[in-house]
């Protein structure tokens, strides 16, 4: 029998799934997510999500490097912000980081009990996508949102993961979302960058001068890493399977 | 200055919205709002929401007339469901009814704090839209969803308004969701029945023998009322203005 795929929209609406026997995949492509597999691409050893400013200092006390971005910016005093191009420094090998983002890390704490949790991006969208080809689970789609809204770019890349793998897997009974996320690619897929030129986070990011940044995270494939939770940390799916 | 209008997916979404200077306009397409709509053409004087079956059963020794739906199915023992063709009943004229179902009637509940609820469905699409631009309020479409979950035809509902209405609205910063509700009706328009045709309640309705309330749910402009809250029940905007 199929297993199933599913897309939500929202951490707000997480409770409404049973994700007990489910990989969630979680999503924040501007751009908590994206940059994560930017630095395990360059060699990070690990990442610990955490909800808060001041638990995230705490971890610099046990060596380890700290980021944390707060309304698009890097919250002054850290070493790391959000952008996906301070992930890409040699400096960063072998190091572990510490993280907290406005939506990315609350998205991964909200889903702690779910079977197994990784983390997506268009930038290593067909590792993740090949990967759960291989799973034999069912596949929920987590957009973190801004603040807990919808928002496009976290829907769109859910939908261009929707268009890969819904031919594998089964709809739910909440098919809705799942078809509107794959719609809305559809839609956007020709030039994903103009087509987020009116969303929110857009507005929103344009202020902050990061044109770079987005471009660069709507790029698919930049990398195949498969972050993935172990305890309360991310490691590089394929470091620890070649241990 | 434009006033601004947004839509929010969900009643689980709804916290997120600031609405005590905006219309509410509450969206439950497959039936609830469709049915309140054919009520009032029909003379119906008044429709109190109710949360419970009890509550609605309460009603009954008030000489109301007793509506339940739940799964989609009239409760046994009540005077109506939710299919807009039991409410096409002359009996039901100058009569009062308590009415509670799965989703429409709790999303009016939640809305309560809101400057004004009305009540929206393709039924009363072009009445409702040329209203709303005379009231120089913010507006907020409220999808009724499935249980909290997105629906489609909620959102196509809410797209329709977006595409008439937004010309002369501001958007708000959470954009997104009115954006994507407008690009779903644009792909949808063409064939509302046929796009639903996968979609999640369509599959649940499909065992009910309902086709023809769906079709008939789709089609714009059957009434011209506008239902709107007053104290704790809805009444025909139109008969309370003429009184």
């Amino acid at each position: 029998m199929k297993k199933t795929i599913d897309v939500c929209f929202s951490p707000a609406l997480f409770h409404l799934y049973d994700v007990t026997d489910s990989i969630v995949v979680v999503i924040d492509v501007l751009r908590a997510t994206s940059s994560m597999c930017v630095a395990f691409h360059h060699g990070v050893k690990s990442i610990v999500p955490v909800a808060s400013i001041d638990e995230s200092l705490s971890y610099r006390a046990k060596g380890y490097l700290v980021g944390a971005e707060r309304r698009g910016e890097m919250v002054e005093g850290f070493d790391l912000g959000n952008s996906p191009f301070s992930y890409m420094k040699d400096s960063l090998r072998d190091r572990d980081v510490a993280l907290t983002t406005t939506n990315g890390t609350q998205a991964i704490q909200i889903a702690k009990h779910a079977r197994q949790i990784v983390i997506g991006s268009f930038l290593n969208y067909s590792a993740l996508s090949n990967w759960l080809l291989t799973q034999n689970s069912n596949v929920l789609l987590l957009c973190s949102g801004w603040k807990n809204a919808f928002n496009f770019e976290d829907t769109l890349f859910a939908g261009a993961m929707m268009k890969r793998l819904h031919p594998y897997f089964s709809l739910t009974d909440h098919r809705d979302a799942a078809l509107a996320a794959m719609h809305l690619y559809e839609l956007a897929n020709d030039d994903l960058y103009g087509f987020l030129e009116r969303s929110s986070h857009r507005k929103r990011l344009e202020q902050l001068h990061i044109e770079d940044d987005i471009e660069f995270c709507l790029k698919p494939d930049y990398t195949d890493v498969i972050p993935v939770m172990v305890g309360d940390a991310i490691y590089n799916l394929n470091v620890l399977q070649s241990i």
